[in-house]
C-alpha cells in the first residue's frame, strides 16, 4: 500500500492509494502516526479489499506521510562512493546521528537555507520506517518483521555546521524545514528489494546524483538490527540510510544551494519531490 | 511553580507543588506536555493562587515532569573542568548533540545498563525546558522570554559507544533510559540565577560530582541563543547543558557502573534522583 497525508499543512487527512485514486482513510484513523503504523496496516488492507473507503475530494499538496516521529536515526557515510568523495575513510560499523522530528516537512514544501549558511547542502536517501518495536534484534534477518515500509528522506545538511563549527554533526542536520519526506510510505510487502532501488536528484534541472541502494555499505536489515544494539527502534521512528555520491560537497565546485534553487529527488517506486529553497 | 506528573507510568497525572502539598492539576490539563508548557502556566497560577485545586490523592512515583518532548539537545564538555578531565580542548563554541525523548524516564526509574555496554558513565546536568518558540534569537538577553523552568536531567553516557565505535557521539547518548528527567519542572520565576545552583552526584554513597552551574563555559542564554541560530526550539524542548569533572571516564580508576549500583544527583531548589542501575 501506498500511506499518504493529503492537504494543507497541518490539516492533512490520511489517505490510500487504491491503484487509480486516493482513498480517504479518515472513517480508519484521525492520522498516519506511530499507532496507526503499529496496528492500522491491516485494517486498512482490508478496508481497501472491501472498497469501503471514499475518494479523497481534492487532492493538493502532500503533508509528510506520517506524524508524531519520535524520532529520526541517520546513517553517514552509508554508500562507498560517497565516503570516498567527502575524503572520508569507510566505516568499519555504521557512523549514526540524529535529526529532530520537528526537522521534517513535505515533499514540495520550502526548504529554508539557515541564516548564516554559506554550505547547504543536499542528500537523497532512503527512509525506513519501523513498525514495531526492535530491541537487540538477534540478527540482520530480524530486521524485516520491524519495518513497516519505506519513503523517500531529503537529508539536507549544512556543512560547515556538520563539519567546521566544533564537535558533532547534529549542528548541520537539524535545520528548521531539513528534512523534507513523502510523498508516500510504501508498505514493506510492495518493496520486492529495498537493495535494488535506484535513486536519483537534480538541481536546477542537473542530475547530480544517480545511485543504486544494492550500493549501501550496512544494508537495511544489518542497519536496523545494528541501531537495536544501542537503542530502542520504535513505531513511527524513521532512519535515513544515508547517501550516495554527488553531494555538493564531494564536488571539486562545490555548488552549494542558494536561494531559489530548485531540488528533485526520486527513489524508484517511492515518489518524487521537488523543493524550492528559500532565505530563512 | 513546581510542576510534576505524578503516578505509575502511562499513568502519571499532572500536578503542582503548592507549598504544603500536591495538588491535581487534571481540571487544568490532561498532561503536562509540550502545549501546557506554552500556554498554561498563567492559569496554574491563577488556579493555586485561589485555591482551587484539590488535594493529590496518593503521592508515589515521580515520572518525567513532561511528557511529549519533541526534542532532547545536548551542550558538550560545558564545564572548564570536565573538558580537562577528559583530555578534550575548551571548545570555541559550543559542542552540540541530541538525545532522543523516548531515553526519558523518571526520577527513581531503573536505568538499564545496555547488554554490551563496558562504560556506562554518569552526568548531573541542569536541564533547560523551552516555554516559547526560539528561533534566530537577537542575543543571550533574550534567551529568557524562551524558558519556561528547570529541571534536573540525568545523561547517562555510554563512553564505549559514545567515543570508540565509529563517528558521533548520539550512538552513546541514546540508550533506553538514559534520560532520567525530575523530579519537577520548577517555572523560570523561581530560578533567581540559573547561573548559581550547586549540583552534586554520588555513586553507591560517594560523592563524584561536587560542582556548580557558574563554572559553565557557556551559560544558559548562550546556549539558547546559540542553539536558535542552527534550529528552532520549540516548547516542551529541553536542553541538558552539560556535566561538571567527576565522571568515571575522567578517573584514572575509571569506575564505570555495574548493575546494583545507586546513582543519587542532585541540583539546588530541582530536587533529588535515585537510580538502581539494571542490566538490558
Amino acid at each position: 500500500m501506498r500511506l499518504a497525508r493529503i492537504g494543507d499543512t497541518g490539516g492533512e487527512r490520511p489517505a490510500v492509494w487504491d491503484g487509480a485514486t486516493w482513498r480517504d482513510l479518515t472513517q480508519l484513523t484521525d492520522d498516519i502516526d506511530a499507532a496507526f503504523i503499529a496496528t492500522g496496516l491491516t485494517r486498512t488492507r482490508d478496508a481497501l479489499s472491501a472498497g469501503s473507503l471514499p475518494e479523497l475530494d481534492t487532492v493538493g499538496r502532500f503533508g509528510p506521510p506520517l506524524t508524531g516521529i519520535g524520532k529520526i536515526v541517520c546513517i553517514g557515510l552509508n554508500y562507498r562512493d560517497h565516503a570516498e568523495e567527502t575524503g572520508a575513510a569507510e566505516p568499519a560499523e555504521p557512523v549514526v546521528f540524529m535529526k529532530a522530528p520537528d526537522t521534517v516537512v513535505g515533499p514540495e514544501d520550502q526548504v529554508l537555507i539557515p541564516r548564516a549558511s554559506a554550505k547547504t547542502d543536499w542528500e537523497v536517501e532512503l527512509g525506513v520506517v519501523i513498525g514495531a518495536p526492535a530491541r537487540y534484534l538477534d540478527g540482520p534477518r530480524d530486521a524485516a518483521a520491524h519495518i513497516a515500509g519505506y519513503v523517500l528522506s531529503h537529508d539536507v545538511s549544512e556543512r560547515e555546521f556538520q563539519i567546521e563549527r566544533g564537535g558533532q554533526w547534529d549542528k548541520g542536520k537539524n535545520c528548521e524545514t531539513f528534512n523534507p519526506l513523502g510523498p508516500w510510505l510504501v508498505t514493506a510487502d510492495e518493496v520486492a528489494d529495498p537493495q535494488g532501488l535506484g535513486m536519483r536528484l537534480w538541481v536546477n534541472g542537473e542530475l547530480r546524483q544517480n545511485g543504486s541502494t544494492k550500493n549501501m555499505i550496512f544494508d537495511v536489515g544489518h542497519v536496523v538490527w545494528y541501531l537495536s544494539q544501542f537503542m530502542v527502534l520504535r513505531p513511527g521512528d524513521v532512519i535515513n540510510t544515508g547517501t550516495p555520491a554527488g553531494v555538493a560537497l564531494g564536488r571539486t565546485d562545490h555548488p552549494y544551494l542558494r536561494e531559489g534553487d530548485v531540488v528533485e529527488l526520486e527513489i524508484d517506486g517511492l515518489g518524487r519531490q521537488r523543493q524550492h529553497f528559500g532565505q530563512a
